[in-house]
């Protein structure tokens, strides 16, 4: 099969709102108007990012869903994608795996697949994310890192460290019972982007990212941007995976024998977790609430932002405890 | 170095014309009302697209410049572009160089990088670009493959042949005089795209296509897309890259014992030309000529496009020659 034949069978498909999609040396959009595009681009790269043997399905999820998590982060409501995928050989039952695992999300947020590029060479999956955000009186409505401002409270979503504790069970480094690791896993292949969330908090939320390289790191971008300091409670953010430790904790089915400092590493630095991290002012506690309950996704208040420069992490009585949590750095 | 720091020193720059560059979740881009947006991307993969040892800065050039011929193609005037990067090791020398040569071309089209990836993984460079494309009375003014009507000439500007003739010669398989070799590898590190060109035919060519694959290859994308036929003239073809040849009989200084086939071949199917090969009425040559003049682009008239379906090749004197002249496909 050549390259031709491969875009055809796999990749091309009809692009109701793009001006003009996979097939010409362009893709054609043309944005509301305004709308500002959001762009956004992330490489999957195999031994890096994922197993050689990650189910393919799951993979095109997730190469996907890395990329509307950061439309999320800034409110973006998603349009299109660009895919450029370097494969090693033309194995046709993991591409229609892997292209129905995409396209399923695709479809599920209304996202069009209008161009990219094939070639041979070592797995590697590049994509490009188009969102549109509206403009209202000249202001992008986009939800920025720089943001935050002192006395806002900080908000996490969902639950953060399971996917990290899948991987390092997955790498032989922790040990779980295979129901926590089935849960955990689910997170770490299949992440389900944050898209409706970040919609619902366009005029709510000061600063956004998603977590990508772990909370403590993320967090430091919107600190940086913002100019800001931050305060986090570190045992509330660690509830966030405790829904197996707490378990454990009651029927003593799922047994984990982590330390607390097991679980905080998780929590506050383990990555991959494509949740969002955010700031609001107490006055739109209510907002944020109604967003999250409307969104079918929890939202957990976790610290606050501080007029004074640096973070600080905290236990539940207040206590300060180290923050040199390790972020992801691919190069570090 | 750690990724961000990276990323500051190599790759983060000012962009006046994007509304938001790198450093957040996504770039935001708003295009001028009544624009369209041309979006095209290219992976670039060691040992297929470029050697190991190629010099960084061409290979910075080289990676902008092939999405760059993509916006050329379809007449689109060069934005911005995204930059996903795997890189094997963190190596400074290799980073200012490449980021040099691609920054000096991006810059020479008022092409702003804003936004990527970086990740570690076998080298791989994937661009994404933007191109405007302006709508005049709600009709889209980018250059198609589906335009080309039967009776319209077929153009091909600058040289083709060159950048095949260099990796033959790298690779072993054909030998020339140095000074030869030269000329045709500046073709095949370096190309030149066609952006102004691709701007001046606006209006003017009915389809166009940028030969990447191969001359007979790309042109059949245009009859495919515009469902009709063609006649090429070979040797006319060929004149392209016979400067070297003509040079040769003249001079008798650079001479190259290639036959008639293989000049042909080397022009019909070479590839990583970056030309652009387009169809325009004839009662459009006075135009055609005109913008090829003011863009100091050199345009050769090579064929016609008939009503009668198909491909075909002929020499000086009319008789038929093979088709089957095989062009580039990444799993052929």
């Amino acid at each position: 099969m050549g390259e031709f034949d491969l875009i055809a069978r796999y990749f091309k498909r009809l692009t109701p709102q793009a001006a003009l999609g996979v097939g010409d040396d362009c893709a054609l959009v043309q944005p509301k108007p305004g709308t500002q595009l959001a762009i956004s681009c992330d490489m999957l790269v195999q031994g890096r990012h994922f197993f050689a043997n990650t189910d393919p399905r799951k993979l095109g999820h997730k190469a996907l869903a890395v990329n509307l998590s950061d439309l999320a982060a800034c409110g973006a409501k998603p349009l299109a994608f660009t895919l450029a995928l370097a494969l090693p050989e033309v194995d046709e039952p993991w591409l229609a795996a892997f292209s129905q695992g995409m396209f399923e999300l695709a479809d599920a947020h209304g996202c069009e697949l209008i161009g990219g590029d094939t070639t041979a060479g070592p797995l590697n999956i590049c994509i490009t994310v188009f969102g549109e955000v509206s403009v209202v009186n000249g202001q992008s409505q986009a939800l920025l890192r720089s943001g935050a401002r002192p006395g806002d409270d900080l908000y996490v979503s969902g639950t953060v460290g399971d996917a990290r504790l899948a991987l390092d069970v997955l790498l032989g480094k922790l040990a779980v019972p295979d129901e926590v690791l089935k849960v955990a896993r689910a997170r770490l292949e299949t992440p389900d982007p944050r898209v409706t969330l970040g919609l619902a908090l366009r005029g709510v939320a000061t600063s956004a990212i998603d977590v990508s390289d772990g909370l403590l790191g993320d967090l430091g971008h919107i600190l940086e941007h913002s100019g800001v300091g931050a305060t986090v409670q570190a045992d509330v953010a660690i509830q966030s995976i405790a829904t197996y430790a707490s378990n454990t904790r009651t029927t003593g089915q799922f047994f984990i024998n982590f330390s607390t400092n097991q679980w905080r590493a998780l929590a506050l630095a383990g990555g991959d977790d494509y949740e969002l991290l955010f700031t609001a002012p107490p006055a739109q506690r209510a907002a944020v609430e109604a967003a999250a309950l409307n969104n079918q996704t929890s939202v957990r208040r976790i610290g606050q932002i501080d007029a004074e420069p640096g973070l600080r992490v905290v236990d539940a009585q207040g206590q300060k405890l180290p923050t040199n949590y390790k972020s992801f750095d691919h190069f570090a």
